[in-house]
């Protein structure tokens, strides 16, 4: 179908042709769809996976699949045979003897910290200034669970070196952290992520500092093709404890995985989840459709990093005469090149009205959506200066919070944009022409003139 | 189906015949068959329903539904209109303003009550010895909010009285809660309740001292039969939140309601919603089927008390003669006349060796299995002995828990049972007489000598 897409993005002033959609819905679909997908899925997992795949790509992956080996049962807080397997079979994968399955990566996080740092009879607590824990969870870490964070890194636009870490765990004994949190890759900076011998080195100096170190995973399923002769499990094995997303790249349709090999780790995991309201009386809806969504889904990621790497070879190529006034290029990623299925891809010199109404014209003229929305960005200088408030205070005024939300809508003065997007199988079938075609078309009409 | 398993008990010495089980599971049925009612009632609620009801009860009861107006769309962070809709609907059922889904009650009730003491500056609460949020929720509320609680009342083993509460809300401020916890009917308690002249005088008692009256209505669709011409709003009105299951008795997935009329609560809920991990990219698998057990049940539930009425007093009737060593009744219920579908059957002078053996003959030789399993009850004065180190301090040392948790297991030396149960649809199509057979022959077992 997505090829047909493709194919039809050719004719012009077809109004009837279907969109060719570049950047795709995380969860299209009704409900009624993913809902028979689930139960095709929980009737006959194999059936289900050779229909998708085709037998030939089943076979070939079937070493990596999660499958049940009795009729999938329900499970009840917390215990059930089928949950228990696919629990296992994560944390094998990740090198790792215990899972447990969570229904947010929120709860899952959380959970992790509040143990480490109750372990160590510490509430210290360190990560990067993008860090999920500290933009997107309301504070919990220090509403719920009166944890005291420290900033690792130099800057909120660059990924921790190893000397930065050296920073933390030299610290006083009294000041250091108990737990170290890095997330691989950062999803705030485009996914950029630490060589493999720059973890080696912070696993250690953690160890050394007797300070735990956690691995963030919520797209370590897109990162690992980037470790080049590296395993899950290879990765995993410099972590404490490692958190894992079912959704996203995955595509199931909610909850994470919790992996450690501490089985006392996982016990206090249990309790803390129940404590925070996680502990189902049933999670199979959930936990199928994730089993579902892995099975699909894990083994596809070095195709997806190629294909945007070559896609977004091909948007540059295509769009590298389009210039800012001040001669900058309008459109270009970050990073430049591609670490995995997912990227930033920025827009400059040009208004968001403008931008909007030119993406609302191609979409009209060669049926191609570049891309959904856009987010204003912010320069490096201004976004450290906003950061300095949280950064100096362990509770900022609500109002600086209100004021940098406010910041991220866009409005007219902002004239840089970006928007976040990743390589799923839907785009696998979409020719990197197609990707050219539509983003060249939307420079062409953004420096048109007025 | 269930009727054929009634009449099936009829038949001795038939191995084939299928087990009428009085006490039926929750949530019975494999995911495969709970997926497809779930998918089929996504694709047409109305006719899954008709299927299900009938034509005639569907439409007696559809001024109860909650039926989606348009296609049902996919929910995301929170948001979605089938979502809204189903939230409304229960909200309104209540005579609340706002419902916002929850993925458990443990988290719905915890957030309740966290944000009443955040407004009232005071983190102070009060409920009943056996609430929840007190026994089965690895003390959440000291845990993760560091709440201190109060008991309301004299006796675990009987229900608050206004005297009782009025003792609470006419404390020094500084000493008094800042919301008070009422659970109706009281699980614990064998879904024993509050007279409702008696809640009115609460509701007045708080208003006037200013604390909030929070309703944990768990079973509130199962109790409001039992409030004779007074309506879940009428009730609902007394509280200033109110919390309800959508599992249980309503047979839905997993999931919860929190709902009030104050918009800046409902706010804040959404945000610790949040904090604690609970705000879902995506709720609909539950929501689907929490709305299909909602309205498949909704109505139901005068019939089904009816029927527990019936049921005991036949169990009663066929069980009279069959005393223990001392005189005493070896079956009873509590509470004796049943106030709503759910109910605690005891059986005392047997130990639960002879107790489980009594039951397997009455399975093997009537196709009848009476209950599932028993829990060993202890005497009030031992209750309230061990409940007093509770009572006690803020933080009963883990010891205490772990010797309460090692009683609650049945043995030797007990000779005192209990289960709790509830009538569901599959036991409405079961014979009264079937019940009252099947435990006159447990108890033919449990006296017949060695």
């Amino acid at each position: 179908m997505a090829s047909t897409m493709g194919a039809g993005a050719n004719r012009l002033d077809q109004p009837t042709t279907p969109i060719t959609q570049l950047v795709p819905f995380l969860g299209a679909g009704s409900p009624v769809q993913l809902l028979q997908e689930t139960l095709e899925y929980a009737i006959s997992p194999k059936n289900y996976l050779v229909r998708r795949l085709g037998e030939e790509v089943f076979k070939q992956r079937s070493h990596l699949f999660s499958l049940p080996e009795t009729l999938i049962d329900r499970d009840t807080y917390g215990t059930g045979v089928h949950k228990q397997h696919f629990e296992q079979h994560i944390a094998t994968l990740l090198g790792k003897k215990h899972g447990l399955f969570f229904i947010t990566g929120i709860q899952a996080q959380l959970t992790t910290v509040k143990i480490h740092c109750d372990r160590a009879g510490n509430n210290r607590v360190a990560w990067h200034y993008r860090c999920h824990l500290e933009i997107a969870e309301e504070r919990a870490f220090a509403e719920v669970f009166h944890l005291q964070r420290t900033f690792i890194g130099k800057s909120q636009l660059q990924v921790p070196t190893v000397e930065d870490v050296k920073a933390i765990t030299s610290l006083p004994v009294d000041e250091r952290p108990a737990v170290v949190l890095l997330e691989l890759p950062n999803r705030e900076l485009g996914c950029k992520t630490y060589p493999f011998e720059d973890l080696v080195q912070i696993s250690k100096l953690c160890k050394a500092a007797n300070v735990k170190l956690h691995l963030d995973g919520a797209r370590l399923w897109e990162i690992e093709p980037f470790y080049q002769g590296k395993s899950f499990a290879d990765i995993a094995a410099l972590f404490d404890s490692v958190y894992v997303s079912l959704y996203k790249g995955l595509g199931g349709a909610v909850g994470a995985m919790l992996t450690s090999s501490d089985e006392d780790f996982m016990d206090q995991a249990k309790t803390w989840q129940r404590r925070l309201g996680g502990n189902l009386v049933a999670s199979y809806p959930a936990l199928i459709d994730d089993e579902r969504g892995f099975n699909l889904n894990i083994g596809t990621f070095y195709l997806k990093w190629q294909k945007m790497c070559s896609v977004a070879s091909a948007i540059m190529e295509a769009t590298k005469k389009y210039r800012t006034k001040d001669g900058k290029p309008i459109v270009f990623f970050e990073p430049e090149v591609p670490t995995c299925a997912q990227i930033h891809t920025h827009i400059q010199g040009v208004t968001v009205e403008r931008l909007t109404a030119a993406r609302n014209e191609v979409e009209k003229t060669h049926r191609i959506s570049v891309f959904r929305s856009t987010r204003p960005w912010q320069a490096l200088d201004e976004m450290d200066a906003d950061w300095a408030l949280v950064k100096g205070g362990e509770n900022p005024q609500d109002k600086d919070a209100a004021a940098r939300k406010e910041k991220s809508k866009e409005d007219s003065d902002n004239d840089h944009h970006f928007f976040e997007w990743m390589i799923r199988n839907e785009n696998l079938a979409i020719a990197d022409e197609v990707y050219a075609k539509g983003w060249e078309a939307l420079c062409q009409l953004i420096t048109a003139g007025p």
